[in-house]
């Protein structure tokens, strides 16, 4: 038995955990149940190795189209083949009674089908980013949960992470005076052959999958949203990796307090940053939104400094995982509720069809 | 006598100074005479102070409509008064053969007007930058120039400075791979009452002055002319600075080969950077273009290092003064020519008709 198939059954069973701090030992009275749909890179690597560093929150069951991948991850994280379940098998989650929680990690297109019928399975939903692959969709989603009387929260996990929340307080507060223009770049150089690339699957290129993290930036950033979108798109077609994706798009925003944004999404340059200028300095972090590693920098009144922060005691893989688990054992909403992840599709709508139609497009209504 | 005055003075009279090296000993045998029209902060700080690294270029003449400027500068750079020109008096600086190139530091819009006037009179013309506030400005100025026979610069002082001339070097030939985004910020918080906040005299407001930095640092870096622009303007009109110009105007281009570029135009927050963004790293420079202090780094495959160059023989001032000198020496055609003012002028009226327009405008024709 493996540790963390130790610590997870113990967790499961309600024990208190020795060694874990007060906190934690106090939790572990109840903890939420999560179910993972869809065994890629990121659920794998990201999000089910970091159960073990969650208060309110367990790894309970997985679904996977593959039998091999519900077996192996089945095994090392101690989910017995009663909470293994295929596709074909995915409404019986409804007779599950340890489920709390259904966490999306499928291609953006089947965000919305399987978030609806978690909700409709009476299932709470985390939803990986973007939410959907349009407004509508995400529309559909809140609706459903709604009428289900459950959660909704999208997966934005820089919203759990110091240095990202940090550098909300700091923008917000004004520490370099009040925001004037945030630049955001986010990109990396995609490998080809992958469903990012397969716009059926994907809904769209480096924007809705990385220029996301620029997007929803600026935002959160200034805690507004914009009334006005410009964007150009530039992309080479003749480059396999982007037959049916867009590979770069440029966009700017401006809100309604005068703030301006540049934000930069790119598959084919590798871009992690962003910077709140205000009128008496600038807050910089570089890189902004990694799993790890995150280097800010404050410039204020002339003077430049790095501003390091103490490691969390949870990481924002975690924090993001409890956040979900202690709305629904608190009966509170989750700060970024599936209303975040529209307001986002719904400025990427707006982002696509000024490139298209090569015009400003006014969110103000 | 200052060191500053003799030097002049020995350079003037064709004299070898001493201890200067190999290359202005032997270029003192003819340097070019330069009339400095409008004695402002820029003028008397950076530009005038500058002679003195120069190897072909001297201060010979100046134009001011502040009798006690005349006196004070004519005094400490040792320009006679038979060499100082009231406006009124302009246009006799036709019968003074000393005087070889009128430089044009004057408020942006009078820049068509002295050139046009100083080429009419048989000179050469640097003038500074932005060329004109209109691009349509800028091509009379390059007809009167060119009908005089006599050559027209721009003042782009960072195309004779080590590290931009190096940033261009390397983006062009891929150092970093083929640039893909290309990111760039200029600004600065600007106080009130100034020439630069009153249209008549400023034909606009940050792009005009400071904006034109990022603008020209995309088309340098790029090596190509934008096929299409993009903007949105923000500014408080309530603000007493910004009554008659815009305070932000953020913007987006693309270029021919697909290369994007956002850029950021300020006069209320501090910018002063940018970074080339290849497919296989990036060249960065913050700050890009001040006046000393430059500062480059590097990320290629994946690992950072500052780039560090040795200090020039002759700073941007000096380099700039002495290229029209040389040009005119040699008989070439300046690097920064009046061409390279109206190109800037053309992105810059289409990046104000973009803004208010609400469009993109197509600049492929």
């Amino acid at each position: 038995m493996t540790d963390e198939t130790r610590r997870t059954i113990l967790k499961g069973a309600g024990l208190a955990v020795a060694g874990l701090g007060a906190s934690r030992a106090g939790a572990a009275q109840r903890t939420i149940g999560y179910a993972i749909v869809g065994l890629g890179s990121y659920a794998t690597r990201q999000i089910m190795p970091n159960f073990k560093g969650c208060d309110h929150a367990r790894l309970v069951a997985l679904v996977s189209g593959t039998p091999e991948k519900l077996q192996r991850y089945g095994e090392q994280y101690g989910v017995p083949a009663t909470h293994r379940y295929s596709y074909a098998d995915y409404d019986r989650i409804r007779d599950n009674p340890d489920i709390d929680v259904v966490y999306v990690v499928l291609p953006n297109s089947m965000h919305a089908e399987y978030s609806i019928r978690a909700a409709q399975a009476g299932k709470h939903v985390m939803c990986e980013k973007p939410m959907a692959i349009s407004a509508a969709e995400c529309q559909a989603m809140i609706d459903a949960s709604r009428k289900a009387g459950k959660l909704l929260m999208i997966g934005y996990r820089s919203r759990f992470e110091p240095y990202n929340r940090l550098a909300i307080d700091l923008a917000r507060r004004g520490h370099v005076g009040p925001t004037r223009i945030i630049t955001a770049e986010h990109g990396f150089p995609i490998q080809p052959n992958q469903w990012r690339l397969d716009r059926p699957l994907s809904g769209g290129g480096s924007l809705m999958d990385i220029g996301i993290y620029s997007l929803n930036a600026a935002r959160y950033l200034s805690g507004e949203e914009p009334v006005a979108v410009s964007a150009i798109e530039a992309t080479d077609r003749s480059d396999p990796r982007f037959r049916t994706v867009e590979d770069r798009i440029s966009f700017l925003l401006r809100f309604p307090s005068g703030i301006e944004a540049t934000c930069v999404s790119s598959y084919s340059s590798a871009h992690n940053g962003y910077r709140v200028v205000g009128t008496q300095g600038w807050i910089d972090m570089e890189p902004a939104t990694p799993y790890s590693g995150h280097v800010m920098r404050i410039r204020k009144d002339g003077a430049e400094a790095p501003r390091t922060l103490p490691d969390p005691p949870k990481n924002q893989f975690a924090g993001q995982l409890d956040h979900l688990a202690e709305c629904i054992l608190n009966g509170t909403r989750p700060i970024v509720p599936g209303e975040e992840g529209l307001a986002d599709l719904r400025v990427m709508e707006a982002i696509y069809q000024s490139a298209a139609e090569r015009r400003t497009i006014d969110l103000s209504a």
